[in-house]
């Protein structure tokens, strides 16, 4: 069986062609062999020409052509996977279903086929993802005309949150904005920390173990697991909420903002718009949003760079340190995302004087870390000896989660 | 020297008369002790009579008068205090000032002879701490004019966070607003964690420790102390963030506004109002914010009052768990105010499941102490003899630390 699974932007389509049959509970199922091809589609509906790009196995291709809309961008990507001389697929029919990294379904959290209802219960949380949402909303509806054989499946970001107890999604607000309007702590990067509990278990060897997922990346969240299930996390109601992301301010004073109409004379509708473009490293380097910019501009002395690393890290250490009383215990730190798998300052500085907590990272095993996992995908262990607390670097597999699930959702 | 320490409500005047004579330091010095008299005024300004009451010593008194503003509050309370058969002063003159534990100074935050510089950056703040900063302003402003030889002080909540490290206080918005707007992670209840700072420091016997003094009361913070310094605390810009208070939210996602405007058709500023009135236990309850109704209606099942107890201990945890990774160990926890001397079952709670990290409350100790400590003016130890960590319920005593910063503030 195989899934299509797709990331979507506003203007950008990308995606992995995933085989999922047979058993995949097997220990001998490896996540990466089962990527039968991976593209993306950038620039959709802009005037010009978009580029379309695949790489099946070794043979890889660019392309230019007009792309007008996310149905035109998925009919270009099965054009090429169904190419008679490079193709992998006989035909597109062999595509059992597309998958969507969805974002917030509010009342609906879980796996899904696209239908009315949820396209409605999406729309609802417009407010609280728009740069999410709407994208996937207007794309989903689009598929469903063009491709009526295709099922889409909806897997949101939320759904692995389901098992936080309600005393830790509960905000202390009047209950009836809870129950009408769905707004309580929800969390998101949901296949990301999924994949993550998954694959910790397999590395350590055991199913009970107390892990915190370390997501860090464009926009990143912490999420702690408790025998494979998430008991905490960062983000809250929205994913603008948590630790500062590349762009996004992360948890903030809401009761900051009256003061802040009445100095800068701006409507909430933008300050909002520039805390969630204008604030998180971005806001505080003054540089830019990108962890590698900022971490070279620190590194030579730049005292703006050099704080918000420090406040990233900060608010890392400050939720991780949350998690570990929540769970009163700790048996591994996980770093992936772009950032955890990458960054060895950042990984460096989290895990920095906390052996009286009994976690100890190796700091040549961590500096050494990329060149030395290549054999293993990027995967390995950063602890000292000394450590009661594993460290580890797993490069996540959202999409991997994404087809499995839709597997499941197509088949009941 | 005398220092009438008042604490504001914009309708209540309460105050305590402190000597604050000769070295301070000396470990002779008790702060309960130096209390020479205390009385509130309430319902000042209202159409019929105010309440007032004084005692002195054994002596006790509650009279109704006319009460129309502070300025006559105060008047009231100098008569009652020079009284010639039962007060303890001769002249009004032997008080040298009267210290205001002030709320909000933004850039002014440290101690200072009210002038009108002060009260400018005082009200700069308004819309941050719009319950706190007004009612102060107005009876400065008032008293000021009523007693010009009669210094007043004001000593901001917020000047003992001022050693929180930079990368703690900033949050990820853009640079310019942190300068020209203030907006930062201030943190308050300084004078009540500064107290137990420098208490805890004499009960554990040295001044290095890392402590997390819990403030729990009708507001709740908690603040890391190392080795005598804020380093961390939970409040942020404004006093409605951080933990959920009786009434008001506590931490919320900002980016749950936009959809909550939306669905509710109400404005920013009702919603606001709300979540600082109608939030915190109260909104979770829908009961009381009063936590001693909460653990009574809690004890009879009532499942909304079990959710209020369990947030608001979850959300002690969460950021207690902050503290301990930030400082990188614990030695103590402190607990304080009305909550955190009286309630048994948040201490528990609090403490519960936390062996890995070394914290064990003894439960006998915890349940026994408000009987056991009446000598000791309701100071005592709950930690179990296993316990790495030293767990203490310490009275607070702000007024103390207010009248000793007024003292050096009148000095200088």
């Amino acid at each position: 069986m195989l899934i299509l699974v797709a990331n979507l932007g506003s203007t950008s389509f990308k995606y992995k062609l995933l085989d999922v049959s047979g058993d995949l509970q097997s220990p001998d199922v490896r996540p990466d062999d089962r990527v039968l091809a991976r593209g993306a589609v950038e620039r959709i509906g802009d005037a010009s020409t978009s580029r379309c790009e695949v790489t099946i196995g070794d043979y890889h291709n660019e392309s230019e052509m007009p792309v007008p809309d996310h149905g035109v961008a998925v009919q270009a990507c099965l054009d090429q996977l169904t190419d008679p001389q490079n193709g992998c697929l006989k035909d597109a029919a062999e595509v059992s279903a597309i998958g969507f990294k969805a974002v917030h379904g509010g009342r609906k959290s879980g796996t899904f086929l696209v239908d009315d209802d949820v396209l409605d219960a999406m729309a609802e949380m417009n407010a609280a993802a728009p740069a999410h949402n709407p994208p996937y909303i207007a794309a989903m509806k689009l598929l469903r005309e063009r491709f009526p054989d295709l099922p889409l499946v909806a897997a949101f970001e939320t759904e692995f949150h389901d098992t936080i107890p309600e005393a830790r999604r509960a905000y202390a607000i009047p209950s009836q904005w809870r129950q009408d309007y769905q707004v309580q702590k929800w969390g998101f990067h949901g296949s990301s920390h999924r994949f993550i509990a998954e694959r910790a278990a397999e590395l350590l060897g055991r199913e009970d173990a107390k892990i915190i997922s370390c997501h860090l990346g464009g926009s990143s969240s912490l999420t702690a697991i408790e025998s494979g299930k998430s008991v905490m996390t960062t983000m809250g109601m929205t994913p603008q909420t948590g630790l500062p992301q590349n762009n996004r301010v992360g948890d903030f004073d809401p009761f900051a903002l009256p003061l802040l109409i009445e100095r800068t004379g701006q409507s909430l509708e933008s300050l909002l718009k520039q805390l969630a473009s204008e604030g998180g490293l971005k806001g505080l380097s003054e540089r830019s949003g990108d962890l590698r910019d900022i971490e070279a501009a620190a590194d030579e002395g730049d005292a703006k760079s050099q704080l918000a690393l420090s406040v990233f890290v900060e608010e890392i250490r400050r939720h991780m340190g949350g998690m570990i009383v929540a769970m009163g215990g700790l048996d591994a730190i996980v770093f992936t995302g772009g950032i955890g798998e990458n960054s060895e300052v950042v990984r460096q500085a989290v895990c920095a004087n906390l052996d009286n907590l009994g976690i100890a990272i190796d700091s040549s095993k961590n500096l050494n870390h990329r060149s030395e996992s290549k054999q293993s995908g990027g995967e390995g262990s950063l602890h000292d000896g000394s450590s009661n607390v594993q460290i580890w670097v797993i490069p996540t597999n959202e999409e991997w989660i994404v087809a499995k699930r839709a597997k499941k959702a197509i088949g009941s």
